[in-house]
């Protein structure tokens, strides 16, 4: 390793967004204390793995284009070999998985298939976003890949605290007005309705309604992320936001990440947008996400498609069914690690004051709150001393905010872990809260 | 379809660079006229598809994780299916097989694994251009991809005339004056040294050694694509800019897509250069791209690269020999194609005035110069009257360039298909040109 020496102050400053460094920290952290129990990483169980077969999966996939659609071997060949459209090749099978599981009814032209929802989330703000008059509305604290997308992109945030149940919907009022005060606008707000990704929190059906016609009256589009609508029990889920009437506002982003498996890296945007054309024609939101795809990842891999089409058309095209244990999973891993904190933190365990937290209903994620600040010296402490890891919610959350909160992730432990980890927690927290 | 109607003009501009709309006329056209012989697309010949069987060489990969690195069958799961570290897996096999092939000695460390050499380009990109002041030079004509990534990242490119064997250097080096007149400055200078797209150009040795220089003098860094270096002739090949003394300020970009398959979307980037952080200690330019990745796309599928690992370890970690057979087909569509362009455009065959190729000994691409313009009425023509379909070569061009030039790609054909081409394709010259 030779030659000149570049500072880092002179490359993007995307790299200098506070949640990057933290995720360095929290890696190292977890690297030193590798027998920690860690309510840190929110990746899937490892369990599933074994249900997978690649080979299998893409058979059935190929199988599918011969017999379904009448493709030849050469011609399923050439589909997953060579390079593909931008838009993507299972578009069908998304679009038929929408409306089997969310009641989201589009036309397979308004899928765009991605590396992952973090090529969607990229694709939607290039394309939404062109001056630095267009603000981006989020609700507070946010997953840290919008964050960073925004920060690559150089768009200006703005937070709006999500509470249990709803969005502080004054707060967002009074953005929007500040936005057309100072000459900006909100052009588009981001949430994630369903167990949020830091927070747990969910938007009740209510405030979904809310929303939708507080986006109608401000004239902005909605991106709304449902990554974990899925670990929702049948007779607690809601509607998407994109259900809903009102639902043309709303951009649609999914993974398959935590319903298939992550290593396929396949995401998707749902836009059915109507967009005028120079030329006078309407094309869809859509074709223009796959434009700017063209330009960041050309197309996503045909081979990972053909992994995420098996598996689909193994479970009669529902992503409901084919991720049904895995939401089991999750809800048990969730029951156990609120039930440990009733034991071990509840009324009547001896427990330290003011710690409190929330009860989502699915997803990934609680946040629990305390009197002193969780953060990075505490989470040292607590991996030196106690043997148990946790991610500050600080690092999810835009500006300042979070300082004495934490989110504890269930779904990659199993029940031993979450329970001892908890017994872990508690021990910690008796010995710091006053 | 519903809801407010967006007008594109209110989307980013990146959507309106020319070169979107050529392409959407190049497809448009190639719909309309399925049965012209098509010289426009640059893709690998399917010839090969044969020998792809992704369950073996992803066994392949899985066996070498367990023989060679000691993981067990669990962890090996664990590796493919789970999420992975942005900077990718096969980063040793990568570097191993630059070392083999192409004199590059970097460590593994240094080498970032994307999805195809496009999300290469935009992570080089965003990390280095920080200001309206940093200037992109590029080689021009130029590679579409470059350009659609320069646009949706906002970042102002200046053009430098390619030559057959050489660059404009005295437009360089006057690029470079202007630039500091102006209080700018060239951040860094893209080329595909190796027989570019779309004008088949190579850079000889003293040209190579000679950009180095300059980039020295000037404080520039090169961003070198290596897309076609495969097809050169063991005899011919010339080492990479990396390789080269100076190669410090290199950054060296690839893909697997021409020399493996294009449907796993798998390139790198290797960039060995030192950073030095805001706490005084030293990394690689690649930590800053595997950073700028978790916004992108957080990793390359690990299927993907497990299929490419495969098909490495199946030659010896050797691309050049995993390519050999590809490199021989395209050198033997390249002869033809010459020959073909001989004999019935070269002299004594009743050639049409002014008309003119270049030779290239390698890649995809021949550039055709004529009299008339080769423009989208022409195009219009070949393909109604004449059955031939080409791309002009103005697409390419930073600003305006090229209106009488054509590109002819003969990689996607078989011979007898180059040579009816390029019969019809005379028979239009002799119709058009006077």
């Amino acid at each position: 390793m030779t030659g000149k020496v570049l500072e880092r102050e002179s490359l993007h400053a995307c790299l200098d967004s506070p949640v990057m460094g933290s995720i360095t920290f929290l890696n190292e952290v977890m690297g030193r204390f590798p027998d920690a129990i860690s309510f840190a990483p929110g990746a899937p169980h490892t369990a599933f793995f074994d249900d997978i077969d690649i080979p299998l999966h893409i058979a059935r996939y190929r199988r599918y284009l011969e017999e379904e659609r009448s493709l030849t071997p050469a011609q399923v060949d050439r589909l997953l070999y060579q390079y593909g459209p931008s838009r993507g090749l299972i578009n069908e099978l998304v679009a038929q998985a929408l409306r089997t599981d969310h009641g989201i009814d589009v036309p397979e032209e308004s899928v765009v298939v991605t590396v992952g929802c973090q090529e969607a989330i990229l694709l939607v703000l290039r394309t939404l976003f062109t001056s630095s008059r267009d603000l981006l509305a989020v609700a507070n604290p946010c997953f840290v890949g919008l964050t960073g997308a925004a920060n690559l992109l150089g768009i200006d945030t703005v937070a709006v605290d999500d509470t249990e149940e709803c969005l502080d919907f004054a707060q967002l009022d009074e953005v929007c007005r500040r936005a057309r005060a100072s000459g900006s606008r909100i052009r588009a707000m981001y949430v994630a309705p369903d167990f949020s990704n830091p927070s747990g929190s969910r938007l009740g059906l209510a405030a979904r309604h809310r929303l939708l016609a507080v986006a109608e009256r401000e004239d902005f589009l909605l991106l709304e992320d449902n990554a974990y609508a899925f670990t929702a029990t049948d007779a607690a889920a809601l509607p998407p936001l994109k259900a809903l009437p009102g639902g043309e506002r709303v951009v649609h982003l999914g993974t398959f990440a935590k319903t298939c498996m992550p290593g396929a890296r396949v995401g998707y945007a749902v836009a059915d947008q109507p967009v005028r054309q120079p030329s006078g024609g309407i094309g869809l939101l859509a074709d223009e996400l796959a434009t700017v795809k063209s330009m960041v990842t050309v197309n996503t891999s045909p081979i990972s498609q053909a992994v995420i089409g098996g598996i689909l058309l193994q479970h009669r095209g529902s992503v409901a069914e084919a991720a049904r244990a895995k939401s089991e999973l999750y809800q048990r891993n969730l029951r156990v690690l609120l039930h440990a904190l009733d034991r071990h933190l509840g009324e009547g365990a001896r427990a330290p004051a003011g710690v409190s937290w929330n009860r989502p209903r699915g997803g990934f994620f609680v946040r629990l709150r305390l009197t002193v600040p969780a953060d990075e010296p505490l989470l040292e402490r607590s991996a030196k001393e106690f043997g148990v890891l946790w991610t500050p919610m600080s690092h999810f959350y835009i500006g300042s905010g979070g300082d004495h909160q934490l989110r504890l992730a269930c779904s990659y432990l199993d029940p031993e872990q979450i329970e001892e980890g908890v017994h872990r927690l508690a021990r910690l927290l008796r010995a710091v809260c006053p």
